[in-house]
């Protein structure tokens, strides 16, 4: 995505990015707003010395890309994107075994952005999404994430399937999520993890899953056919979350 | 919002479908107004339960599509609501103990037909949301429920802390979701159950969470404050599910 003009909207997201150190160019802030959380960003955008300019809503509404800025959109470089070798960097750093999530073409941003949220509450050291045909770093997800993006590394990767390969050699284990796999339960998901969540409409492809070595099923006890892609992943994200526990 | 398909707009066409029996959601008067049409169709609400908003002009002329609003605009439910009764008896009909969420003022249609969806699959009995500020079951909710409306009552009652009351005496325990409770692997789950999810913004609501006889959290290992209030849904149903499970 390189260095360019990246915009960040809404009041938490814009805060998120001050407090993890983000650089803001410009921020733009509805003119006449004065409550609590735009005095805190502004607080912080004078920390950061970041330039500030006061619009009106039709401004700010033109600006919007999500049409949900709540008053504030800040300016910023672009998220770029971590590499792989960063992901394990972060848990070798903290002292863990690995815990990576990889998704396989999740489409929309905001199931990226909510599941970047997730992967950053559970504990994990990355995201790691192909590159081809899935959403990237939009500022949808940006703003989803609810700040998550500026702490959870996301790597961008050519082949997924090549890249399980790789991290096998790490250590890593791949558990994917498929109907037909064994409870969660009753798997052990306490290793180096990586957990491989497939596309909203299709599941997990099948190169990448014949390359996992556990398939888990979330038990169904209902109607119909699944859950949404960002709850599945949540759900068995605090699986293994569980089963670490000390 | 996706209100769009299910707004009905001017004095006739409301009050016609009021006589049809059609679930309104929420009813918007112009301020002010007080005219015969108008009484008729208040008094009509009144009947119905619906929440009735008196707004500016300039907000029922944003509000409509036709430009014809003539000071009403109603909001019409895409699905009926049920009785809390139904959603006890669903429970009684399986012989299962009872599984009820209870959502303190979701506004997002996605998150709540992603929660409907989550609760249909973790084998809940059914919703309870309530009528004041929160989202209705609109199209985008049927959407993002993926079917799951069409199995899992929702009902809608006025007074959240009033119906725990009621529930309790019917032997249902309460459970909500915040930071500062025990975490949740901890608590036992097993027995008939009301799980509370909070707002997006705001979390449990005072007065409810004095009602919960248990407040649960979802261990946080990240940088970032709460997860989307879908996916909390999700990983607390599905340990309600997996302390449950035979």
């Amino acid at each position: 995505m390189g260095y360019e003009e990246f915009t960040i909207e809404g009041r938490n997201a814009v805060l998120e990015a001050y407090r993890a150190g983000r650089p803001i160019d410009k921020l733009f802030i509805l003119d006449g707003c004065q409550d609590g959380p735009i005095m805190s960003i502004k607080r912080e955008a004078k920390k950061a010395d970041s330039l500030i300019k006061y619009v009106s809503k039709e401004r700010l509404d033109q600006m919007s890309e999500t049409g949900k800025h709540q008053g504030v959109i800040a300016y910023a470089a672009a998220y770029t994107y971590a590499e792989v070798e960063e992901v394990l960097k972060a848990a070798k750093d903290k002292g863990e075994p690995p815990f990576v999530f990889l998704l396989d073409n999740i489409e929309d941003p905001h199931n990226l952005g909510a599941i970047i949220r997730t992967a950053n509450l559970a504990g994990a050291h990355g995201v790691i999404i192909p590159k081809n045909r899935a959403v990237g770093l939009t500022a949808t997800v940006a703003r989803t994430s609810a700040g998550a993006l500026n702490y959870t590394p996301v790597a961008r990767v050519t082949n997924l399937a090549q890249t399980i390969e790789e991290l096998k050699k790490e250590g890593l284990w791949f558990v994917c999520a498929d109907m037909d796999g064994t409870v969660m339960y009753d798997l052990d998901l306490k290793g180096p993890i990586g957990l491989v969540i497939g596309s909203e409409g299709e599941g997990v492809g099948r190169l990448v899953k014949e390359k996992c070595d556990m398939v888990a099923s979330i038990p169904m006890r209902g109607n119909i056919d699944s859950l949404n892609a960002s709850v599945a992943a949540g759900v068995l994200a605090y699986e293994i979350v569980r089963q670490r526990r000390p």
